[in-house]
């Protein structure tokens, strides 16, 4: 008799065990989405509880693609954990990276995402991660039931806007060097996650250029 | 008393001309925003009503600013007519022009208009132009009056990323000559209304580098 109950006791405590793993995770899950969210704009719990339900939960090992060029880009990602990367490759096999996505981040070719036409870009992982897919029709759905959302994809259209005309005047304007300089100060810890024949391509200089300077700011400081 | 009569009706008649003449100019200082607005979202009447308050009309002449670098950027400008541009000038005094705006285009800038901080660029105008100004509240009030807009401004800014991303990618993977032809095929009439060294400092090019590859086309065609 006391085997028997505590056989059930067992069970039912293993069983909410898991019920609050499964809390955690699914909570864990939607973590750094919650927090941008509430950076710009202010959702009620059933508004969160309902937003979960538009997102697809994915993983990506290091090195698996997420969008290949010419295929048509069907989600904007956001990467809740990792590091994604979206970059051209020109005809003569040259890599020119056009964004690093890290945790936090949204990511996607946008032109194939609005218009079905096929992808220019390629998305692969530079680190295993952990990604919320939301389709073309799950964002309109999403931005019909919940208006707000109309509003935050504005701003952070318009943030993105900000970063890539910068980066190209900066591609005009800047030597090098500047160039290399405004990117550790908007993100310190690159070059401890992205290699840096990458960190070249995204500069649009040649590995040689950004070891040299590299090697001058050491001297320097 | 016949005289009299005349003068009434001749005064009357002149009236109603005034007030026709009026109100065409009215319509036609809204024509291009509304041609532009259809393409993107279904305004009612009574809504296109409401719109027009929100804007403020301002003729500018050629070579006149709207903004200056180190003002903060008070408005989103739209063209109805003429064209401007936005641009930067460096520390060897170089200008490097980010955007041209023709008739329908908006343009501002838009890190300046977000957080009100000083404008990094200029803004001034290359032909005598008629413009419709939205400042800051004003937007905000017409999103919250018509909430059409938040998806209009939205659609707005992912077309103007896409671009800039292209353009981007196209400075760091693109031929000159390449370049060229991008901007040539997106705006056939650009090189009978920009002079050559805009076009060269747009594409981040000397202005010899342009005309050779000017030379070449001819040569090739």
């Amino acid at each position: 008799m006391f085997a028997l109950k505590f056989k059930r006791n067992v069970r039912k405590t293993a069983g909410y065990f898991f019920h609050l793993i499964f809390v955690l995770q699914h909570l864990l899950m939607f973590e750094i989405l919650f927090q941008k969210l509430d950076e710009k704009i202010q959702l009620t719990e059933e508004e969160k509880e309902l937003c979960k339900s538009f997102f697809t939960p994915k993983k990506l090992r290091k090195r698996q693609y997420i969008l290949q060029e010419g295929d048509v880009c069907k989600n904007v990602t956001f990467v809740e954990k990792g590091m994604l990367r979206l970059y051209t490759v020109d005809d003569k096999g040259s890599e020119h990276i056009m964004q690093f996505a890290f945790e936090g981040w949204w990511i996607a070719d946008q032109f194939s995402f609005l218009t079905g036409e096929p992808a220019i870009y390629n998305i692969d992982a530079l680190e295993d991660s952990e990604l919320l897919l939301l389709s073309k029709s799950a964002e309109e759905q999403l931005m019909q039931r919940i208006p707000k959302f109309e509003r935050y994809f504005r701003i952070l259209l318009q943030n993105s806007l900000i970063a890539t005309q910068r980066r190209l005047i900066g591609s005009l304007s800047q030597t090098a060097e500047e160039r290399y300089n405004q990117l550790i100060n908007g993100c310190p810890t690159i070059p401890q996650r992205v290699p840096q024949h990458m960190m070249a391509s995204f500069l649009g200089i040649t590995p040689e250029t950004l070891s040299r300077i590299r090697k001058q700011m050491t001297t320097k400081s």
